[in-house]
């Protein structure tokens, strides 16, 4: 396309994006407005993408990480043919794909966004599978906004991006000086970020974003550049094109006042169509068939850490399915997650101690077919709660793992607990949330997990637990173990990970004083097993839940849900982790948290006393 | 101290923290040694504090970001007189002042640690105490470990210490080269840390950080660097001063394999006392004396957003209380934090689109004594989830406000809908869960939530919803009110915020169908109003919870906790949002969630059915 025509195309975008906002009576089309040029440059002469086909292996990716630019992104989709005027119009109605930011219902978006500073740091991940797994010569790009550089995230990612040389990858900052609520902190300082770009590591192009020459010759000056990410610097202005809201405060988000005029201003509707480069033939290196993993197995009676099994068994299902990649933030001696990195070196992505950079590759990496495990201590991933969040709206398939959960880890005191992950993952839509208590059981659930979709989550325990069920014992999702059961149980004990072997010994000396009890392990927190815990209530009118967890959002809760159908429920009590816990050892930990086997009889105690009474 | 007798306390610190772990069977005594000489000259030359009064006003604060160094700050504490030998040696056991991680049970610790990279981001609040509200000349040090460099949040923090002039400042950071599994990113080269910090804008030194002298006059630089917050990058052995472990891999966090030799190697014990140098007098400026806010009055059948009437009570609150600050991610013309911004601008922090910033900040100013509002979309407060976790730890004091909560937002989609806010906060260690359905609410709950302890959470919602209470009425936190009540109600509804007014229209339709209903507004969602919702239970026998949130963690887990208490529990439904959601007016938004006036009314009525049948 010659000059004239992309700045052309660049009109036709931005009338496109006011158009799709005044239908909608909301939206950003001054955030689209500044970039207008960018996209039609990126799509008229560099992108190389088969709309017809948008699992092409070699298709390069947008993200569109300021994702309330949406207009400007389903604009471009116009341009391209993948969708047409009336589609356009349906933008942000009920029943439209055209959703307020993007979500993968349209088949062109990886990844939802609208979370700033969350496009980079996936991105990163889909420019690692390209550089180290599908080994294709498909390029990354974000479209970023400039007060989202303000966001840690975003320099984890470059942090990570340029120490992995990912010339794949390029990231164009829509630098308009505004965001929401007025100037950025920067405004039109391009140095300021190129400095810290630079610094970091990275191939830095300043440029005038709306002078399509410049922007044509920054990315392809990004396309040339080996070894290096780069960093293209559009200085821009808000609301570009229409005078009467060209970089000016406090019209962010909003449809243009008089967008008729404003339309025509824009030189009217044009319906010009770009013939988008088509990507080059090229398939990933083929990948052996999936086969049967083979889980270690542990022998009843010993004593092994379920973060250990966890390690194991996640190295055999990596030998047993190519796609299978794992993830760690500088723990992986800790999560055992070491053990698949020296099996599978070439499928094991450090993250360093960068947990959102941790999740966000999970998410770049499942947006290419894989299928990630990306583990830390469970505390520490409250710390990427939003891109775990923003996962699911993004339709992931990814796996996390989190270690050193609750009180039971001992000495180490509160902040390296993970006392609210359960809490966490199960409010996240679509969710999986696992939790075992032996070694053949978390191997199992191991292997399970990795053909669920959406976020599915597994909590390990630090310290070693007797394995209690034989090798061969299946586990389905949404399952549960009956571990003890006699005619005339008082009560059921429903418990999960560390507190199954609490609640084994309390029902064991329960049992000695006359007292028959139920347990149930529990290992499927979300879905939970709505029948056992029917039929527990049916026969003992009682459960009692222990966990190694806050009082909220977790295994008590989840229990109780199951009560929460309208039917009459049975009594439920609930012991978890209400105390601040200190230091201590884990048996005096579990003992000051009211949730060792001693806890747990007593509270029995007290709750068939209350039904003699 | 002369020189020599630094080095000698840097021994004595390095033999206390092998000794303190060596008694415990844990600890973190080779991340101590490598910054035993930081230590040591901090607390000889330059530290100005008074142990015997650490809510002295003008004493410097020392964090220790790197917790996980605990015994060198606890063997600190020995030299400077404030722990005793006998003390320094129950590090790690139960009831041990001197936990694994540093918390403030010891009241020399300002906030705990234990979580990487939230040192700097705390001390940034704390230093913009210093220079823009206490006005005193304490400094604020930090000591950091390498590793933690790659925490996106640390790089939140630098951006907002240059950006606003911090040299109150002081960022030690421990290059020590090894992370807990094998080396950091960057090693030994002190220049890539140097080159990311200056392009941020910081004052830089490279020292070697066994060389007393040098990080004696390094500090020296700091206190005389004017305009700039100053880092110290330190090049240290991990293990220092013990050749079988000094600058070896494998030994992250564990004791040292042969104590006795080790410590004799160091010296043996030593008893060095530090005169640690006084603060300087002085008081921040006078703040007047609190009064009762003149809170905003809404004329009930208006119709107003929760967020606006939040903003004016706020800027209310601000000025009647001087020690109140706000704080906003660049979001303040939609959390309405921009009334108190116009207000009160001296105590308006901005923040900038960094959340963790944005929390980290509100704890740092906290633990100066003041009393901080944070506001951002309840979507986006899940990026600072293991900041509030440590806040907790920490014993903060803060005040969190999210916008836009719930689906009830309409067209801009998931992204930016808080769904899991109220699991996320309800979980949280002592917090407070407040959910207010209207403007003279939200007022007096606002006012309330200040005086609180711990972690205090208001979820405000987008659109306007009619003022629903007088503006005199009360709302005591752990409270609720019963708005509909009849003889021989069939159902309670449970609502809070937007269903509030969904219940209420569903209430008048059931009425008019012979159903009569209670409608209980729960706006207190933990403590929770366990009283009205027993009496409810007794008298109604069935209660639905309606939730703007996801199934779990919010609204109808919080009612379920009620009935686990081990009697009868009633019979129990819950409405909440379990699909995906997608573009939609926010009417569309709450019938497709199924939580809309309509829903509730069905709901109710198969209820009804089933008690029938």
């Amino acid at each position: 396309m010659e000059l004239e025509e992309l700045t052309e195309l660049a009109q036709q975008l931005r009338a496109d994006a006011v158009r799709a906002s005044d239908a909608a009576g909301s939206g950003h089309p001054t955030s689209s407005m500044s970039a207008a040029d960018i996209a039609a440059v990126l799509l008229a002469h560099h992108l190389r993408y088969d709309f017809d086909r948008p699992d092409h292996p070699s298709n390069d990716r947008l993200v569109l990480s300021k994702g309330h630019a949406s207009p400007l992104l389903y604009a471009l989709y116009r341009a391209a043919g993948a969708i047409d005027e009336d589609e356009l119009l349906t933008y942000r109605t009920l029943g439209s794909r055209l959703e307020g930011h993007p979500t993968p219902r349209l088949p062109w978006v990886d990844v939802a966004t609208g979370s700033l500073g969350q496009g980079l740091p996936v991105a990163v991940g889909m420019a690692l599978a390209g550089q180290r797994l599908d080994r294709l010569p498909y390029r990354v790009y974000v479209l970023s906004g400039d007060s989202e550089m303000a966001e840690g995230s975003v320099w984890e990612a470059v942090e990570h991006a340029a120490y992995n040389h990912l010339d794949n990858l390029t990231l164009v900052v829509d630098v308009n000086r505004l965001g929401q609520r007025g100037p950025t902190r920067h405004e039109h300082d391009l140095d300021a970020y190129a400095r810290r770009l630079h610094a970091f590591g990275w191939h830095v192009v300043e440029v005038d974003g709306h002078d399509v020459r410049a922007v044509d010759a920054a990315f392809a000056e990004a396309r040339s550049t080996t070894r290096q990410p780069t960093a293209i610097l559009a200085r821009t202005h808000k609301g570009r094109g229409v005078e009467a809201v060209e970089d000016r405060e406090g019209l962010h988000g909003k449809p243009l006042p008089d967008a008729g005029t404003a339309i025509a201003e824009l030189g009217g509707v044009r319906n010009i169509r770009v013939r988008v480069q088509a990507p080059p033939d090229g398939e990933p290196p083929a990948v052996p068939r999936d086969t049967e993993p083979e889980l270690p197995r542990f022998d009843t009676g010993d004593e092994v850490a379920t973060r250990t099994a966890y390690g194991h068994a996640l190295e055999a299902v990596g030998s047993a399915r190519g796609r299978v990649v794992a993830l760690d933030a500088e723990v992986s001696d800790s999560t055992r997650t070491e053990f698949f990195a020296k099996a599978h070196p070439d499928r094991y992505f450090e993250c360093y101690i960068a947990e959102q950079q941790l999740v966000a590759a999970a998410v770049g990496l499942a947006a290419r077919g894989y299928v990630p495990y990306a583990s830390t201590f469970a505390a520490f991933l409250t710390r990427a709660h939003d891109f775990i969040r923003m996962a699911a709206v993004s339709r992931a398939g990814i796996n996390l793992v989190g270690s050193h959960a609750g009180v039971a880890i001992g000495p180490d005191g509160p902040s390296q607990m993970g006392l609210e992950d359960l809490a966490m993952l199960r409010s996240v839509h679509g969710s999986t949330v696992l939790y075992p208590c032996d070694a053949n059981q978390t191997a199992r659930l191991v292997a399970a997990m990795a053909d669920l979709d959406g976020i599915r989550y597994l909590r390990t325990t630090r310290g070693d637990l007797p394995v209690l069920y034989g090798p061969d014992e299946e586990f389905p999702v949404g399952g549960s173990k009956v571990l003890r059961r006699h005619d005339g149980d008082k009560v059921t004990i429903v418990a999960a990970g560390v507190t199954v072997h609490e609640a084994l010994k309390a029902a064991d000396v329960l049992e000695r004083d006359g007292i028959p009890v139920r347990v149930v392990d529990l290992y499927s927190v979300k879905p939970v097993d709505a029948d056992t815990l029917n039929e527990a209530a049916a026969q003992t009118g009682c459960l009692l839940t222990v966990e190694d967890h806050h009082p909220e959002g977790g295994l008590g809760d989840a229990v109780a849900e199951v009560f929460s159908d309208g039917r009459p429920a049975p009594r439920m009590a609930r012991l978890a982790v209400r105390n601040m816990p200190t230091s201590a050892s884990p048996q005096e930990q579990l003992h000051a948290a009211g949730i060792d086997a001693e806890s747990i009889a007593a509270a029995v105690k007290l709750l068939v006393e209350r039904v003699v009474a």
